[in-house]
């Protein structure tokens, strides 16, 4: 995509960064909209700069323009995604940089959705604009994977929590289990919660715990929360797949703020209110999952689910191919041949039906170990 | 232990920083006998150097003052370890510096034999030499952890290996199991079996796959076979626990040049060559591994025992406290619920017995994880 004819300037390079830097800060807030930042550059100096904090509120460009405050004449706009074309909860933004004046825009990417892909860098060439795209365009696409996948499929990303012993449990014979990973590692999953769209569960985990699947503003890292304060704190939705409707109000989850989306069978008499969700059930009984997914997507504008399940449901969404990212947390401790497995795969018969992993990276939470890997080879042992 | 009075200078760090980069050098050979290097300098420069290579081979001193060539009046011998006082294959190190007339000796540390510490020491005050011990002692230290732990203890140092799937996992249901872990990960094995003093196994292991145990010349990273030329190889003792005498002479265990030790019962009728020893039998009637270890070091010399075992095994050697450092490869695979375990603990009842780790080392190598960990708390589950 990048423009051989008109290599980018080192100092190009340098407004994108800062660009690219200036959008990351909205990863906890933005969702469903994607991170976007804005440098506005005149005479070799920064003269207006922003980023896209919450949705409904202004996007990175108006930011940005607002603060080079009348400026921009003959100004270039440095933008980490095309600008918007159309009239959402606010005015365009393509329309916004041509009222400025500006008269180059240079930007790390098109839009993803294929709908719209290239209609604002149109819409900006058409007013006589310079337009440049591809600068950086990794690293764009590195700030918003979950929002791009949304927008190409209609599927969410899904990251998938596991935590486990060095050996692999989940729990003892006899089913005890607390405390297996450390403070660190909880806070660690705070963080990863704090940017999701979404934290799906079933509701035996909610029950067995009482648990809020919340973000808890006070159990976030302290760097974190000086930049987030708690009156900006974003809940993700809790999706909760509930087959039997054992969810009550009185429950810890309904305490917290955020939404809550019960997931139903398709065919069941329910309660089932507006957030919830029927989807059909597969020939064992069970929640399509890929539906749940689906239609989080595409019905409620998520992009990024955080499901932290059982052994059982762990394998259900390992089994069908539905995971984007594991995330997978060991403790340092061995807890036995007997213990309970920490994924309820069953039946594999060789080895090229086990599941094959690529390990993105690895490190030290505190005590723990802290994996991220992406699934090689989903051997599709069971369909549901 | 540093000298207080007469602390070091940065030429002095710089000179015991090169001895103990030199005294790396025997890592892979100089087994019974500790890692030892040796700078001579007079006048602000390097005038001879050495490290031990091999046991029966002259020691670190040695090399190093044949080095300087008569040069050696008036210099400072920077050497690793205390200079020995004894007559063994070789003559007393101290005895040749005295002849050699240099004038002060620094040490990064005694001797750790407790027998003989600090003798060395006195040999050379007593001739009128100058004689400081404590430079970058906690360096010279980390050089010879298994020769320290023997001499101090009467035991070897333990290194438990053991490999498995993300989920714990070393075999299928059905007992499937090949190539788990990636040729990069069955190279690095390699390269702990060469620096160890024994490779510690059982007959069913050794059985099963026909396994020599051996150090592979031709598999060892191309970086170590450069400075390590295939004729020096040094073959490690293969230590088989045995009790029901399986062991043939037509085993692949016998064709690779070492030592085979075979371990049986104390009270049973064997064919109990030299090299072999006999150990009680425990009430349980396993070999009492304790017993092993110890005769390991106190008849054979071993420092470094190098464990490659079962899951059983490996459980006897954690729950027993043998081991000092576990090494884990953990393969990106998921291998399911119904597979068998890495490590065949059993009946834990509570988290406090769950064996804690401390991680020293995680990496990548290759596709694979490798843990470093050493074990923070025996839990003593199960006395033998």
């Amino acid at each position: 995509m990048e423009d051989r004819e008109h290599p980018f300037t080192s100092f190009d390079y340098q407004m994108m960064s800062r660009a690219i830097k200036l959008a990351r800060q909205g990863i906890y807030t933005t969702a469903p909209n994607p991170n976007v930042g804005c440098v506005i550059a005149k005479d070799g100096e920064i003269i207006g700069e922003g980023f896209h904090f919450r949705a409904g509120e202004p996007h990175a460009e108006v930011h940005a323009l607002r603060a080079a405050a009348g400026n921009t004449a003959g100004a270039t706009a440095y933008v980490t995604l095309e600008p918007c074309s159309h009239y959402g909860r606010t005015p365009p933004c393509a329309e916004a940089l041509i009222k400025s004046q500006v008269t180059r825009v240079v930007c790390a990417m098109q839009d993803p959705n294929p709908q719209v892909a290239g209609r604002g860098i149109r819409m900006l060439q058409e007013a006589g604009i310079e337009v440049q795209v591809g600068l950086l365009e990794q690293d764009a696409k590195a700030l918003n994977p979950a929002f791009i996948k949304r927008m190409q499929t209609g599927m969410p990303f899904v990251q998938l929590k596991m935590a486990a012993s060095l050996d692999g449990r989940t729990a003892l014979k006899n089913g005890v289990s607390q405390w297996i990973t450390s403070p660190q590692a909880r806070q660690d999953v705070q963080v990863y919660r704090a940017q999701a769209g979404a934290i799906l569960s079933s509701s035996k985990t909610v029950l067995d715990d009482n648990a809020s699947l919340a973000v808890r503003w006070d159990e976030l890292p302290g760097a974190l929360k000086q930049n987030y304060p708690e009156q900006e704190l974003r809940q993700p939705a809790r999706v909760i797949l509930d087959r039997q409707q054992q969810l009550t109000s009185d429950l810890r989850l309904y305490q917290s703020g955020g939404k809550v989306i019960r997931i139903f069978g398709e065919n069941q008499s329910t309660d089932c209110g507006g957030a919830d969700i029927q989807v059909p059930l597969t020939e064992s009984g069970h929640l399509d999952l890929y539906q749940v997914l689906h239609k989080l997507a595409t019905e409620h504008n998520i992009n990024h689910v955080w499901v932290e399940a059982g052994a059982t449901l762990a394998a259900s969404f390992i089994e069908q191919a539905l995971v984007d990212e594991l995330i997978v947390y060991m403790a340092p401790k061995l807890m036995g041949a007997d213990g309970q497995g920490v994924v309820n795969l069953l039946g594999l018969e060789s080895m090229d039906q086990a599941i094959n992993l690529n390990i993105r990276d690895v490190r030290m939470v505190g005590p723990d170990i802290r994996l991220v890997a992406d699934i090689k080879k989903n051997a599709q042992i069971k369909k549901e």
